[in-house]
């Protein structure tokens, strides 16, 4: 069967087309700038991408503008809109309504609404996405793939604040997760790269991309991760600050006199790699203006590693040891660097890293020694491969 | 040389007269509610406890009144102001600007003005403290011991925020750590409770009172903290949250129309324990109502305990290992319940409880088995002999 997987911002909209069996990918692209000028990026398997400017006022237009491009005589994917059997809609926050993918009903897009002011960037554009292709596929069965779903099994140790109970009870503000989709993926590929049982096995998922969380798998569930009520919790990003003291905040609102949005605004979107280096959100860029001799560029790494470090120490504590340590996303993924920083640490584990394996990127590769008692692996992730799966599970239920 | 040790708050004085030959504690006592009605508890060696009103309208009437009590023929500890051969003021905050204790001087007090916004509740009381003293001890010697200052040790990729690196640069915005005092008193004394040098090992402190912080200790040196530019970064404590995502700020102010500083008093005085439990900040309380069957207090116990034990594998990775965990103030000295709840998830370090050992409380002793490869120990800490010590080897020097 063809997946449609739909993942929509606020004025984008990425997808892919998957056919479910071979799980080859038969088209992919993105649509940019919706509501502004339009754009639409489009690459059918075997044939040059081709980028269009496009007049795209809603995601509505720009769903069909998909539609259009993917039964396009000459570089369609498929030849009629009947061969999309499934749509999957990447959906940020379930909150605690969800702790599995779902397809998509009434009740169900009510449900999301509500939980929409917890990510009130996200979860409004994702529903503006079903809704247009509800609009334009009418009767083909879709999904909800939550980011969020896949931390449902963390322990209220790990999920509750140490702030006053009502807050929970009354406004649902705990830790949620993000990345569930790609921590899930990740850790169960690892499992069976390493050839064991996905159950009985302590995991850490390390995604680090611009956005970047830590996962502690352990017997094939999130017991804990590292983002938290939003994705501004955990590690250093690349624009945002993770971890704080709480009263940071106030000082610099004090200090700058800002309003709370405004420092908000510091945190999330001024910080991270990018406020330490003054360089970029970008990890190659830090990369090479560290290796040029920028000593905020170099601090930014050691900051961003050493946060990780704590995270994967951490979370060997919470599941009472490890069995596999997995790099996945941009950085973990493509720096063989930042892998090796980090694992300089992790010596007391019995991690032992294969420096020459450790020089390869992008493909799926145990990195750690024959000998290393805890494994290191290389993943790399594949959302919307694990959204078509989800999606294709439930729809040939 | 009897030592004065003076801990002033804002509207209260500890004290400790200290034979630093001895050790021994000659007297100790309180002025509270300084400013309001005032009461001054007293007590010198082998004598009762004495708790008398008293008028002190300012911190000078406070420490004149110790002074006499100090010297009051009946129970007096010394029959002369001038066998008081210095004091030892504990101050909260040293920023950047003192890595160790120090004489005090007037550039001593310029500097400790200059760092008071960064303890804006703290920093004040204890100059107050010193002036006051002054007055009435022209020519002994004085010491500033910082709570801040052990922590100066530690590299820029565990004290650096991931925000704009100008609230570094300009307004010194990083953590500093506390509890310094109690941290470097402990880690010492384990080292020689083991029989081994303190310059070779990995130690990790769980200081676990109504403030809370966890420290790791690599060869004499703090390494990290869990608190940051203030208190309130780190563990769950009696009435703080510690860590929280930074965008809860946001969210609770805006679900309850809080001003900044209302939720920062929210997070510094009414969350923690107390406020997951509802129970109460005092853990013997909340301990005495989950064995009740009170599921809050049980809950707000394993939140406490799970984020100890997150801190503990955290700081093992830090230092790429770790020989010995040591507990002490209130909790750590005191309850073995939650001594086993965290050393329980330790197992993969390497760590056997002695249960019998763990039974015990508020004594010097290792609660490990023989064959533990990590050691545990249990040290009740003493910040007023660890003052005492410093300023008598500053005024000796």
């Amino acid at each position: 069967m063809n997946i449609l997987v739909i993942n929509c911002g606020s004025s984008s909209l990425k997808f892919q087309l998957i056919d479910s069996a071979s799980e080859e990918v038969l088209a992919k692209g993105l649509c940019e700038r919706i509501g502004i000028d339009g754009r639409l990026v489009y690459q059918s398997e075997g044939n040059e991408k081709e980028i269009t400017k496009e007049h795209m006022p809603t995601h509505t237009e720009a769903v069909k503008l998909v539609l259009e491009a993917l039964v396009n005589p000459k570089t369609g994917a498929i030849s009629s809109l009947d061969e999309i059997g499934a749509v999957g809609h990447r959906i940020v926050h379930g909150g605690e309504a969800f702790t599995e993918s779902t397809l998509i009903t009434d009740e169900v897009i009510a449900a999301v609404e509500r939980v929409s002011e917890l990510a009130p960037l996200h979860n409004p554009a994702n529903l503006i996405g079903i809704e247009a292709c509800q609009k334009l596929m009418p009767g083909v069965p879709m999904a909800a793939v939550f980011d969020t779903a896949f931390h449902q099994t963390m322990p209220a140790e790990a999920y509750m604040y140490g702030i006053p109970y009502k807050y929970y009870s009354q406004f649902k503000v705990r830790k949620y997760g993000f990345h569930g989709t790609s921590h899930s993926y990740v850790s169960k590929h690892a499992a069976d790269m390493l050839g064991q049982p996905y159950e009985s096995l302590k995991t850490i998922v390390c995604h680090l991309g611009n956005g970047a969380s830590v996962c502690a798998v352990k017997n094939g569930k999130s017991v804990d991760t590292s983002m938290g009520l939003t994705p501004l919790e955990g590690l250093v990003m690349g624009t945002r600050s993770g971890d704080i003291d709480p009263s940071v905040i106030e000082y610099i609102a004090e200090k700058e006199n800002f309003e709370m949005e405004h420092i908000m605004d510091v945190l999330n979107k001024k910080s991270g790699v990018y406020g330490i280096s003054g360089v970029s959100s970008d990890f190659r860029d830090i990369e090479a203006a560290a290796e040029a001799g920028d000593e905020r560029a170099a601090l930014a790494q050691d900051v961003f590693c050493y946060r990780v470090v704590k995270y994967i120490g951490a979370y060997a504590a919470a599941m009472n040891g490890v069995d596999a340590i997995c790099f996945t996303a941009g950085l973990g993924e493509n720096s063989g660097e930042t892998r090796k920083k980090i694992c300089d640490y992790l010596g007391y584990l019995g991690v032992e890293l294969d420096e020459e394996a450790n020089k390869r990127r992008g493909e799926d590769l145990v990195i750690s020694t024959e000998s290393s008692k805890v494994k290191v692996l290389m993943v790399p992730t594949n959302e919307e491969l694990a959204i078509a799966r989800e999606t294709a599970a439930l729809v040939q239920k």
